[in-house]
């Protein structure tokens, strides 16, 4: 990193302030160098913090023989700019504002993180905050999977918390989420003469009928109810207008509570399509809320919040796979997330900041 | 046309001999000026025959002052050559076949027309060839369609016949054709809280269950019986793999009897996909047979055949239209016709010559 750039971040700042300066930096996935560079800059001064560089990822965490150490990691790198930046305060029924890429999805919860992280000389117990590039691409790219496979040993903790964004709420685990491609087959044939083919599109029609019919489970993990949900995603057949088609293919996309594993939830859709031929094409684990943790449990009384479950995939599982009890914990409405209006509520982020640094020191526990 | 061109077509050779030569002369859509050429100038010298071009389409007429007028046509292009071309003689299980593009689709029908007008100086009806381009492109482009807007006055007739491959027996007639497309919609949603949506790849389901239930009527028409068939030809739907679906979209083919119009054909699937966004968006009406003819009767029996329906849509839908019977009569099995291993059964060229001079000259009446 060059030593004497002009650009620094003061994390003494408040939070929104700060979460307007790392806005008003892009870092679409990819373009993550300059705010890794601030960031690391922001922290180096720090003796509380050990900090460590993997890419565009860093992580400050203390060494103070705490009995237990909670990992804080949120992604700095956001979907590309729609004239959505720079970023401005706008006022709607007397809720401020703060409007631009990047304010939900999750910069806001960053912003709250790195406030914590130089402030927070002597938390109750020992952290590890980490800020990672590339989560909104191909999860091969993701550097918190990254990080995992150099430096597995910085991931050692008690409970996990992501700043994504959750409306200032404990959202606990996630679903898993699996695609599936249900084939047919026929025969072609002219159709002036269908009788002679085989019609592959119709022979869809009963796994269309059993999804349309079908009602999705709602499964309670760890006190939590999970919503699952079965559809199909992607239909497609036919070779053209006077051919009797001889292949259709549908895709199903398949989100499961945590408590299934990607293996149960494979041959739940292969039996639920038996007579077809189907194709796992593509699936990712859930996660546990863990909130059964004692230290999930506490957390969630400290910040005052309620604890809902998450259905997107997010990072928490990552977490979820290494044991460590995980949760999504952060500022701004998860819809507005990738939105071209995407835009936080201001008091969230503060409520989000005071709650965490409760908890933290111990304020609250 | 070049009057002193060094290439010849000489009808009087026999109608094989024709075949191979015009099958030689490459004429694929749009590209019929040369063989047209060859034609206008085989029959310029005939003293019966009043020849009359229209683009690349050759009308040759007699004007005996019958008191019947026959009506036979054959169009002179082919579908593309696929390395099938030069023409070639190939023995199979004792059959002799002329191997090669246009051989079945439908030189060697037409070789048999070109001969006979040159021949048939006498014949006991009024005859009117016709010699036509662009049969295998778009409809709009077709050549006996062109002629039918110039020169109305050339189709007069009370019976009309068209070389189309039958295997030498009688086609009568035409099912009629229509394309429709269903629509569904729905709501647009992430597929990780597809509750909030509305699929519209599901509500497809019950269009498919009845498609596949469905058992297409047999419909007499003039002694005939027709085969329809109502077949999914396409389907689409989807955005993307974790989007629940608002759109979808399933084209169906109807054939139907010539019986039917394409009014009622249209009222017949708006009706039974009842609930559905239904838009007719092709059709064209069928042909019936018109065995009832006494003319048409009389031919049936004249050259031996068999008088069986045509699936596929002709250009005999087009004499239909005019009030004119129409039938298909020519050499080779229509299953060859595009095919890249195209060929005709030599004896079917010969067959079908007999037969037709026969029934001309009175031989049979």
């Amino acid at each position: 990193m060059p030593a004497a750039s002009p650009l620094t971040l003061d994390l003494t700042a408040d939070s929104v302030a700060i979460t307007q300066a790392i806005c008003d930096v892009p870092s679409v996935s990819g373009d993550e160098s300059l705010l890794a560079d601030l960031i690391e800059q922001a922290l180096a001064g720090a003796s509380h913090l050990e900090v460590i560089r993997d890419g565009d990822t860093i992580v400050a965490r203390t060494n103070l023989g705490r009995e237990r150490r909670v990992v804080i990691a949120g992604h700095i790198d956001t979907v590309p700019i729609n004239e959505n930046l720079p970023t401005r305060f706008e006022t709607e029924d007397g809720v401020e504002y703060l409007w631009g890429r990047g304010t939900v999805d999750m910069k806001a919860g960053v912003a709250v993180q790195l406030k914590l992280a130089l402030e927070l000389t002597d938390p109750i117990v020992d952290l590890t905050w980490m800020w990672y590039d590339n989560e909104e691409v191909a999860s091969s790219l993701n550097g918190l999977g990254r990080l995992s496979r150099n430096r597995p040993d910085l991931f050692a903790g008690d409970f996990a918390i992501l700043g994504e964004p959750s409306n200032g709420q404990v959202e606990g685990g996630c679903n898993g989420t699996l695609r599936a491609e249900v084939w047919t087959t026929g025969l072609r044939a002219h159709s002036a003469r269908s009788w002679v083919g085989e019609n592959a599109i119709h022979k869809l029609a009963p796994a269309l009928a059993k999804l349309a019919e079908y009602q999705a489970e709602t499964v309670e993990v760890d006190g939590l109810a999970y919503r699952e949900g079965l559809n199909a995603v992607l239909v497609s057949g036919g070779i053209a207008g006077n051919v009797i088609p001889d292949e259709a293919v549908l895709t199903v996309n398949y989100r499961f509570a945590p408590s299934r594993s990607v293996a149960e939830a494979s041959a739940f859709v292969t039996e639920f399509f038996d007579g077809f031929e189907v194709a796992i094409v593509d699936s990712a684990e859930g996660a546990r809320p863990g909130l059964d943790d004692p230290l999930a449990q506490q957390f969630v009384r400290a910040v005052g919040a309620e604890a809902r479950p998450k259905y997107g995939w997010t990072d928490v599982a990552r977490f979820s796979a290494l044991g460590i009890p995980a949760v999504n914990f952060g500022p701004g409405d998860p819809l507005k997330a990738h939105a071209d209006d995407e835009r936080v509520d201001v008091p969230q982020i503060v409520h989000t900041e005071v709650a965490l640094r409760a908890w933290l020191t111990g304020a609250t526990a």
